[in-house]
């Protein structure tokens, strides 16, 4: 991506004029509780965003380093739930906004349980539920969690590490408390020392807003693509975020600016638009509420100019995730097909419907798919279902496509899902149940293309068992002999040769001099490129009946493309300097009807398709 | 849609299941602490799910009316929204979460402003603020409002509203407290009235499902389509049932089941999946703190079973509203060109791009859109953006394309919008700035097809400044004499007749039969077919130096659509039959030729395409 689209980018044009405009808001003071924080500079000022496709756009200071302090609160949490699981984890911290500030000691009345994990009691008993292993202590692995979030090496600062440590007397007694009511199970002075160190990580606006990207994005970091956190997870800690991320300011918050958040002594704010993007912003001075005063300025703003708010979401229907539908009455496989095979499928092939899907799939969209493909089930036997372009599932989708799988195998149908190789957990899924009583076969194609070519050859193979069809032709069959009697086809296999290929051999090559055309008698040829790394791309292929090569006729240049048989083959080779005079026009007649109506069919298709 | 489809559909089935399963949870009793409540019938049960697509599901008792009691709260509370505007709401009732019960008097120390409008006094000052017009009372308007989220005149038990009037001493005590407070200035016996009429609406869990869905689809009943809630008040609804919408158990409700819902005492609990799905679950026997037990059981096994949660939404990506880019060197317009002008548009085509969206336009898609149309700009001189399949825009959207816009006009380039008929606040927002500073000219294009002709027309006359063209073509222009000498010219314009048509004329129509070609010296023509109810679909357009009707030279049928002068045209008509025999084979060896190339480019096109 070009560098100068972002510094032109609607986005940083306007990040960039929130930024000028509140440099002239001088409200608030910096922290003072640790006297290392009073060294901030208090007009500094960073905005981040990340969006879930991993765009960057930042203004400012957005690179000055700080400490965290509570934002730490969120990934810690996400931490304990993956280290101790959901059950555990509530065992030991609420999840009920507690209405009051930050410091308060709100636990819960006999259990001792903190109300929730945002406020300084339930931060230091979930990071009491961090432990190490073998190869790496706790605040190692605290360490290692921020720095998949973040995607670059984390850092302590050990100043205000020191400062926290040396003054963090209330934090202590919390400490204590909680290790009497049994919610901690080691020593006090150990987690709150932890709990120190965790709140002294150094981080820039940048960091905050890639935090927060992370979150919007269902755990996973858009720019290094690692999983920050588990997804199960992620709703869990947006969730505290949204109830009580903003303290006794949460109802306000969510109504007013609408984005989960969570803010830092340190002049941090971090804040999560899901499915959008991570914002970060960092100002030292703060409110009487311990928040940055420009950062929720700049929140709010946002907010508001860009109508930004949770619960204003893309609405998840089938129009969004079903790219086209098609039934192969009206397009065909690549495979090339002789008249009588073309006949078959323009009265059958509507009984193979594609339907081709993309984006993300969730349970609405999922099911309005699902609903419209049962809809018109009772007119189709094959269907293929395309994923190609399909960038994630979830539990739900995977449960409503299961259950269509197993209704349309009940029904007798025969499903196709191509191109799935992106979607593991999907693939694995359907393995486990969906094709579950189909009978054997090649049930899986990588790409849409073989898929239908195979359904086509059950439609074609159901019609040969009643009408009749031969594999082997003479040249009575092609189309460029349609209008010659029998002495002139006579005539004409005698100025040719015939000639046989094995399996797998090359018939001509791009590039070849075209001199000659092929009438196909038996066997079948594919017309192919090279697609580099190996690649074949399949551009037709052709059976008994059909001619290759012969547009050089009039239109003499190189070979395009490369032919190889794919079973044996037998073929006339016409050199086209040998064709007999009286039989050229003809030939040319029949040549130009027949491009014709392809032309014919291609406009309808282009038309259908554009 | 086939009725059949939906008996069948994954989310029918589950809910049936889920159905069978919670008929044997029989906890909780039914309310009485309003007599007329208690003769509900314990085992009735009904669920109900509307997509944002507009499907309805529902089993069992979902037809059944019961009285909405709390749930009105929500609808009203955005009524007063709609009436008052936000900032006299909030004046009146505030959106913390007051952890504590529903008949709790939480009322905000000096100001006496309730907590939120999910509380008694909150839903009764709220419900104060609803007036009467001289066309409609107050409890009518109401009625109103919530037949537009069901889609159905609305009721309201008068024998439950009886029941609420001489039992409601609590309600009456909070309205007088609200009155000295200052919060009520009407009487508060009417309000009271008005209150419990509100809580006595009969509605089916059915008509639940469907005010949700309403909340989830922006506002919009997706199957009337009517406005229910104006899109900026849905938020402020959907925020406050999710932090006060379950009472004291709302941290707990948005963690665990992650849906915004409101509950009622009549049995009834709507919950909503924003972009997603509204629900609606009614059964009467209620648990300790009023919520119906099966309700909840549903709504957390649904959430469970499915991973719903509000935090859980599809990325907003550009692969998801992006449906597919091309240039026109690879796809121009339906205007047949000539060869001179078919090289002009290969050589310089890639300074047209065509964008076609689709889906629902947010901040993070449209950036994404922005950011990828930005970062190819340097290379582009025409930009059209299709807007046929985007089916919603929102604030953030529009603000991002604005920039777009004038960032584009400051580089000079042109940019069109086409297909925007459907988003009348996206035109008319784009009317009053986007396209300020721009050029007069034609900047309007109903469709793509037009706008990129436009912009081929300006890439041609540029070319032809320097080049040399002609406006006149005479037989040595036409493709298929390419082979022709002079004397042979000669001998196919004496065998055919020269004509002239004038604008509007018609030259034949579909149906004629076919028995000559026509060749272009000069004007221009237009091949159509009847597109139904008056309507032109134009097929292509076709200019001096170019030929129609000549397909029917080999392949000889009746036309198969019209032909009109778009200008005066005149022609050489050539009759099949006059064709001099010695001039045949060289003008199938030119037909044969021209379409072998012309399949060649639509094969490309195709595989572009598809």
């Amino acid at each position: 991506m070009d560098k100068r689209a972002f510094q032109f980018s609607p986005v940083q044009r306007y990040l960039d004029r929130i930024h000028e405009e509140l440099l002239d808001l001088n409200d608030g003071n910096v922290a003072d509780y640790i006297p290392e924080l009073t060294r901030a500079d208090p007009t500094w000022l960073g905005i981040a965003m990340v969006t879930v496709d991993g765009h960057v756009y930042q203004v400012g200071d957005s690179r000055q380093s700080f400490t965290i302090q509570s934002i730490s609160k969120a990934i810690t949490y996400g931490l304990a739930l993956e280290d101790r699981g959901l059950d555990q984890v509530l065992s030991k911290v609420g999840v009920e906004p507690s209405g009051e500030a930050f410091n308060s000691i709100s636990l819960e009345p006999g259990t001792g349980r903190p109300m929730n994990p945002m406020i300084n009691a339930g931060a230091i008993a979930t990071t009491g539920l961090i432990e190490g292993n073998p190869n790496a202590p706790p605040m190692q692995r605290i360490l290692e969690a921020f720095g998949r979030y973040t995607g670059r090496p984390m850092e302590i600062d050990e100043r205000v590490y020191r400062s926290e440590s040396d003054t963090g007397h209330r934090n202590r007694a919390i400490a204590h408390l909680l290790l009497g009511y049994g919610i901690l199970d080691r020593a006090p002075e150990e987690v709150v020392d932890l709990y120190f160190q965790q709140c002294s990580i150094l981080v820039t606006a940048r960091d905050l807003a890639m935090i927060g990207a992370c979150l919007a994005n269902n755990g996973v970091n858009p720019v290094t693509g690692v999983v920050a956190l588990q997804s199960r997870y992620v709703e869990k800690v947006l969730s505290v975020m949204s109830t009580c991320g903003m303290y006794d300011f949460s109802g306000g918050w969510i109504y007013n600016v609408g984005m989960p958040a969570k803010s830092g002594v340190g002049g941090g704010i971090m804040a999560v638009l899901p499915g959008q993007f991570g914002l970060g912003v960092f100002s030292p001075r703060l409110d009487a509420k311990g928040n940055s005063v420009r950062g929720i300025e700049a929140c709010k703003r946002l907010s508001k100019d860009f109508s930004l708010h949770l619960f204003h979401v893309a609405r998840s229907t089938s129009a969004t995730v079903m790219r086209q539908v098609y039934d192969c009455a009206k397009r065909t496989s690549r495979r090339r097909r002789s008249e009588a095979e073309l006949a078959v499928l323009a009265e059958q092939g509507h009984r193979i419907r594609v339907y081709e899907l993309q984006g993300e799939l969730l349970f609405g969209s999922a099911e309005s798919v699902g609903v419209e493909i049962l809809s018109e089930l009772a007119r189709v036997d094959y269907l293929v279902i395309d994923l190609k372009r399909v960038i994630g599932t979830d539990q739900a989708s995977i449960l409503v496509l299961s259950e269509l799988c197993m209704r349309i195998a009940d029904e007798g149908k025969r499903l196709f899902f191509t191109d799935s190789k992106n979607l593991y957990r999907f693939r694995k899924h359907l393995q486990g149940s969906a094709y579950r009583g189909q009978e054997p076969g090649p049930l899986h194609f990588e790409d849409t293309d073989h898929a239908v070519e195979w359904c086509e050859n059950q439609l074609i193979a159901e019609a040969e068992t009643t009408g009749a069809d031969t594999p082997v032709a003479d040249l009575s069959h092609q189309y460029l002999c349609a209008a010659m009697t029998g002495d002139e086809l006579e005539a004409l296999r005698q100025a040719g040769r015939e000639c046989a290929f094995k399996t797998g051999s090359r018939i001509f090559d791009a590039g070849d001099c075209a001199e000659s055309m092929f009438f196909i008698f038996s066997g079948e040829v594919e017309v192919w490129v090279d697609a580099g790394a190996g690649h074949r791309l399949r551009l037709t292929s052709l059976g008994p009946g059909m001619v290759f090569g012969e547009v050089a006729l009039v239109n003499r240049k190189r070979r395009t493309a490369n032919v190889s048989a794919v079973t044996d083959t037998r073929c006339l080779e016409l050199r086209f300097d040998a064709i007999p005079e009286s039989l050229h026009v003809k030939m040319l007649m029949s040549m130009a009807s027949h491009f014709a109506n392809k032309i014919e069919r291609d406009t309808q298709l282009i038309q259908q398709l554009a």
